[in-house]
């Protein structure tokens, strides 16, 4: 491409290219293993999975890479190379720092506790679980005193998932978020407004959950030469190139709910992706910039696009056009009720849009504590209860609704929690500041949705990882992280439903 | 797996794993690429084949390589690993006889003179072509003296694709084919049996088409448990690991046989892969041993079973239960012939049964001559019509129709061709060598294919590449090739449909 580049920038960019190459090649491999590769070719693809992923790391983290930091940090005039350096040594640091028989033992516990704690879900049996998971926190703990922190002994995990973000930053809006919404959660339960979910329920055919999703993807923009929508499992997005980043949903007949909101709840994610800037393609650089924000595009969308009044005052004609006989007497405004019903749940991923972020707090004080010596693994299930309660207003009765639900610390990825409760906050405020530019409302009950997804590519998606998750949200916005958008948005919103002043 | 192997086996068989591994990332791309990726995804999406294929092209082609060779070339007590080694030197030696520079270029060439090509068939414009095809000539004449080659220097070429198969065993047995495919196809020109193949014609809902198939597949014994079948263009199928042997297909709607026929011919392609000896995954001969008889196994499927007598016998009902209304006032007769029609036709791919060996003979000579500088790339399109009126009794009026039509020799492949008609060959010997041993026409008019599978895993599938072409065909039928089984089977044949004696 026209770009004057000296050699070591030139050799350092295919260098990296070959890396992003061999990732393509993993995530094709991923993508397929859960859309349907046959059960038998599993094992033998995941050792090729492995051998790749051996190569990118060796590639990370070679006397080779080590000089191109050395020669180029601090040493080029080309910012995309400046921060593909920067990204790359981070890499560097984090993985030179572990001893490499150490990490070697970690991975491969990684998966034995993975797999140990499905059975002990499915079995209800914490005790099971429990040794892998004190393994799972004693490595966490060692990788971050390695790794080396300021402040907190957290913080180091926490800048694995949201580089910049500390629990500083979190100890200063979690709590004022929590006192906030559990107010308004109390207001909702007392509420005299019935929202009967019911509504919602009850056989919808597959093809027509499916013909009413690529409609709604179509109109959010997202470009169908360049993706697919596939059936899955476990919902994901997947970003292989920039020209080819995929959807896949999972479809529930009896709850059209599923599929919809996860559609374009992934189609946020690859949204994101579809829009980075294509001058940073095959970059170190050339992805979501971190966890929080890619979180704050789907739930913008899923949220604050499609469980608005605006939303469903343009679509639910289309959608009553897709539904079988028995929706077509569900009135309006029952039926936006019901999308939006709050109700306090045991399990985190079928949380509504206001109790979402205080299952996130439970986890967040918890691994915060655990990481930092002050609980222990054992105490865990009836500390999770106890927040459960204490926040909620409800408490499991087993570990398999409590402390097993979540994959997350089994696979050691402790810090990565507290994305989730940002996403919510990053979307309220960029939310916020769009409405400051456009009519929001408005374009989406037109289904107008081009200046809207414009304004994130112009403010969040085309930047990759040229900027970490707190420069996107203070040069969209003009302030730092404010959880009083997210609290703002809430009550305004539930205010409308529920009726509670 | 308990095998006793000493270090420098074991690093060898460490180190063939790895580019196996390599290739099974390939394929899974190319599998996708023709399955359904987005477009905007594809150059990227070649870009990464083209890298991992680089990288598997200089493990082969390695000192390392080298040094494996030299240790354990006749210098190892494991069979496989002996096989391996002499699979890895011939690919060395292929690889490192010719200029790497000169590779890069042919290379590159390939890929524009196949586009080139599209062009040119597309606009019936032999002139546009004629200065690549040229260019493939030459590289490959220069390529075969590179390599070296005893007798004929078209063998050089054979080799690649049919390895142990000469000019002389072809000159050996094509024109005694050719005479007598000529002398029945003459009978049956002048046949008074009436075929009407308009009755398979008609509209055919494809989801119908594709359960029929789909049942077939089962009943052949592929394995979906190691495998899926999907759509695409042109049809294939591709082995990623043992256990992940996929199968595609195309379906026309006004024609069923595009579909059932070609689901079955791939499904013989893939069956061999799935029942290739577990022993030998992930090694250097792990998966079918030649074109030819790779070829065989499909034909097989789809000729000498899913087009006789017994086998409509048997699945006529299916067959009707799963065709439209228009279907069902067929009489089985009528069917059946119109499934064996004979027709001279200028495509070979469209071609039957009968006509297919001549199409092939027709460019076996011609890319003969080619290569053994007795013709000239500016005379072929007289030279294949004159060939094409001499053996098949038609003429193409185009070139379209005529020289223009196969992509083989844009991409190079001189020496392809042979394969398919070995194919019928071989097939047609191990059919006759199975009936001594088995009812075969019982078994498919029972519908119960797995003693026939089983002969074949046992005589062909299991010995992967441990064994070469003409071996498994020796040890499977006790003679080398003999034409005669194959004008044996079709005289049989077709004497019965057309009533010619």
């Amino acid at each position: 491409m026209g770009k004057q580049w000296n050699r070591a920038e030139q050799a350092f960019m295919d260098y990296t290219k070959v890396m992003s190459q061999y990732e393509e090649a993993i995530s094709l491999m991923h993508w397929d293993l859960r859309t349907g590769a046959p059960k038998k070719g599993v094992e033998g693809r995941s050792d090729v999975i492995a051998t790749l992923s051996q190569q990118v790391h060796e590639m990370a983290t070679s006397e080779t890479m080590k000089q191109y930091i050395q020669t180029l940090k601090g040493n080029t005039d080309d910012p995309i190379i400046q921060k593909s350096v920067e990204e790359c040594e981070r890499n560097y640091e984090q993985s030179s720092k572990i001893p490499s028989e150490e990490y070697k033992e970690y991975v491969a516990l990684q998966s034995k506790s993975e797999s140990i704690w499905e059975e002990a879900k499915e079995n209800n049996d914490f005790e099971l679980y429990r040794p892998y998971l004190e393994k799972m926190v004693e490595y966490n703990k060692r990788f971050a005193a390695y790794w080396g922190y300021e402040g907190h002994i957290y913080n180091a995990l926490l800048d694995n998932f949201e580089p910049g973000v500390t629990v500083d930053v979190l100890d200063n809006v979690f709590p004022k978020v929590r006192k906030a919404l559990t107010d308004l959660l109390q207001k909702i339960t007392q509420s005299n407004v019935e929202v009967d979910p019911s509504v919602l329920t009850g056989h919808f055919p597959k093809d027509k959950q499916q013909s009413f999703s690529l409609e709604i993807l179509k109109r959010m923009g997202y470009d169908f030469d360049g993706g697919r929508l596939d059936e899955t499992v476990h919902p994901f997005a997947i970003d292989l190139n920039p020209g080819d980043v995929r959807v896949t949903t999972k479809y529930d007949e009896a709850d059209f709910r599923t599929a919809v909101f996860g559609t374009i709840h992934e189609g946020g994610h690859a949204l994101y992706e579809q829009n980075v800037d294509t001058e940073l393609a095959y970059t170190p650089v050339a992805s979501g910039t971190s966890m929080g924000i890619h979180e704050s595009q789907s739930l913008f969308w899923e949220n604050f696009v499609a469980r608005s009044k605006a939303f469903w005052n343009n679509h639910f004609d289309l959608f009553l056009s897709n539904a079988p006989t028995s929706f077509q007497h569900v009135d309006f405004t029952s039926f936006f009720h019901a999308v939006n019903e709050v109700k306090p749940s045991l399990i985190r991923i079928e949380a509504d849009e206001l109790t979402y972020c205080l299952h996130i707090m439970v986890r967040y004080e918890l691994e915060k504590a655990l990481i930092n010596s002050e609980i222990e693994v054992k105490d865990l299930p009836e500390l999770w209860n106890d927040k459960m309660e204490e926040y909620l207003g409800i408490r499991p009765t087993t570990n398999q609704e409590g402390i097993l639900q979540d994959v997350h610390w089994a696979g050691g990825a402790f810090g990565y929690f507290p994305s989730y409760a940002l996403g919510y906050m990053y979307a309220a405020q960029l939310h916020h500041a769009m409405q400051q530019q456009l009519d929001v409302d408005a374009l989406v009950a037109q289904g107008t949705f081009d200046p809207i997804r414009q304004w994130l590519t112009n403010n969040v998606h085309q930047y990759g990882k040229m900027k970490k998750p707190l420069e996107i949200l203070n040069d969209a916005t003009g302030e730092s992280l404010n959880p009083d958008y997210l609290v703002h948005y809430l009550t305004e919103k539930y205010k409308k439903i529920y009726l509670y002043e």
